[in-house]
C-alpha cells in the first residue's frame, strides 16, 4: 500500500465541517465516497484538522493508504469528477508511510475575515463576519501582538473541550485592511477548540472598546473574559506547513 | 409624489435577473414586494438595466414614485429588512421628477471575471467563468483595444433582439490580471443584448488563438464571427453614471 497526500480547497457553506458524522454531509464523507467510486476500495481519509460546519478551507491536506493503480497525475481529476464543485482537489503525491496529515503538521495558518461596511457586502455574506460597530483598527493591531508567543490559551477555548495541555505557540498574528475588510492571519503550532474564532471575537471587542488589555484576558485563564465566538463563515484554513 | 432613487447591490446567483416575470424570482419583484410592505402602496420600480439570470450587480440603480413619509435615511434599512440578504440597498435619495434610472443613464461599466487557474477557485465558482485553456493575455489586451470607440456592434448582439440601431460607443475597455483571474472592465453609453458576454467570449477566443483580428469580427457584422456567449455568472454590473 502506498500513502497518498491530497491537497484540496472547499467552500464550507453547504457542509457540516470535515469530520464524518451521521445525518450531515461532511468533506471527509464526500472524499471517502469519491475514493470508493474510483478505486473500489474502502478508504479512510485522515484530515489535517476538524474544521467546523460552515468553515472554509483555502488549503486543506489529508492522506490515505491505497493499492490503487491510478497515477498521482490523474488522481485530482478522477476524484474531482466525483465531487460537488465547491470541493476541489488540486494536488496528489505519494509520501512516506509515516506521513499523517494530522500529526505531521508543523504549523497551520488561519484567516478570519471581518466585513466592516455599513451595508454588508452581498458577495461576502458567506465568507466574512459583518460587524456594524466602529472598530479601532490601530488598537486591535496593538493588542493582537500580545497573543504572539507561547501562552496558556485556555481563555480562548470553547467549553466542553477535554484537552489537558492548553499551552500553544502563536508564531505570527497579523491584521490587515483590504477595502472594507479586516483580515486576521494567525499562525500557530496548534489550536484549541474554537480558538481562532474566539480570538477574532475578542479582537472585535477590543476594537469596540469593550476589552482594553488582551494580556489580562490571557492571564485570567477564564473563557468568560474573552469575547464571543465569531461566526464560522468568516474562518478559512489558509495554509498548512509540514 | 416624490421620485426616489435607490442604489443597491445583489448576488444574482439565486435570481432570474432584474425584470419581473411569471414563475421566477427577480430582483424587481423582490423590491416591489418590499416597498409594498413598508409603504402600503403598489409601486412600480424602474431599473437601470435588465440583467440576465445569474448576473450580479455591484452597483445597481432604480427609481420609483411614492407618497411615503419614510425618510430617505431610514429607507435603506426599512427595505433591507424585507429583502433576502443577497440583495442590499445602500442608499436612497430624492431626485427630480424627470429622473429615470433607465433613460437618464450616461454610461455603464460592466466587469467580466475569468478564472484561469487549472483547478477552479471554489470561492469564485458563482462569480467567474472558469477557462482551462492557456490564454495569451497580451494578445487579448491588444485586440480588446479595437473595440474602443463608436462601432456597429451587431456581431456582438445575441440573435432574437429587435434593436434597430446597433451602433454603440465603448469609451473604455481594460483587461487586468489579479492572481489567477483576468478582469475585463468595459464602459459604454449602452449595450446590445448579451454584448458584454459575447465580447468576453470573443476575447477568450483571441487568447486561445482561435480569433486573430477583432477588427474583422466588427466589420463582418455577423454574430457567427464572434466567440460564444460567456456564462452569466462571470458578469457584474459594476458602475452607472448619470
Amino acid at each position: 500500500m502506498k500513502n497518498y497526500k491530497l491537497t484540496l480547497s472547499y467552500d464550507g457553506t453547504s457542509y457540516h465541517g470535515w469530520q464524518i458524522q451521521p445525518n450531515a454531509v461532511t468533506i471527509q464523507e464526500l472524499l471517502q465516497d469519491a475514493l470508493r467510486k474510483i478505486t473500489g476500495e474502502d478508504i479512510k481519509v485522515t484530515g489535517s484538522s476538524r474544521t467546523d460546519a460552515g468553515v472554509h478551507a483555502r488549503k486543506y491536506v489529508c492522506n490515505f493508504k491505497s493499492d490503487t493503480t491510478i497515477s498521482t497525475e490523474r488522481m485530482p481529476h478522477a476524484i474531482n469528477s466525483c465531487l460537488p464543485d465547491d470541493v476541489r482537489v488540486s494536488d496528489c503525491e505519494i509520501v512516506p508511510d509515516d506521513f499523517n496529515a494530522r500529526f505531521s503538521t508543523k504549523q497551520k495558518t488561519y484567516l478570519y475575515r471581518i466585513n466592516t461596511s455599513k451595508i454588508p457586502d452581498v458577495f461576502n455574506i458567506k465568507y466574512s463576519w459583518h460587524v456594524t460597530f466602529d472598530l479601532d483598527f490601530d488598537k486591535m493591531c496593538i493588542e493582537s501582538k500580545k497573543l504572539v508567543g507561547t501562552h496558556d490559551f485556555v481563555s480562548f477555548m470553547a467549553s466542553g473541550s477535554d484537552v489537558i495541555n492548553t499551552e500553544r505557540t502563536v508564531t505570527d498574528l497579523k491584521l490587515s485592511r483590504e477595502g472594507d475588510f479586516i483580515n486576521m492571519y494567525i499562525t500557530a503550532d496548534g489550536y484549541l477548540y474554537n480558538m481562532v474564532r474566539i480570538i477574532a471575537g475578542t479582537l472585535v471587542c477590543v476594537g469596540m472598546g469593550k476589552i482594553d488589555d488582551i494580556s489580562e484576558v490571557i492571564s485570567a485563564k477564564d473563557r468568560a473574559k474573552a469575547g464571543k465566538t465569531a461566526p464560522a463563515q468568516g474562518l478559512f484554513l489558509y495554509d498548512i506547513e509540514y
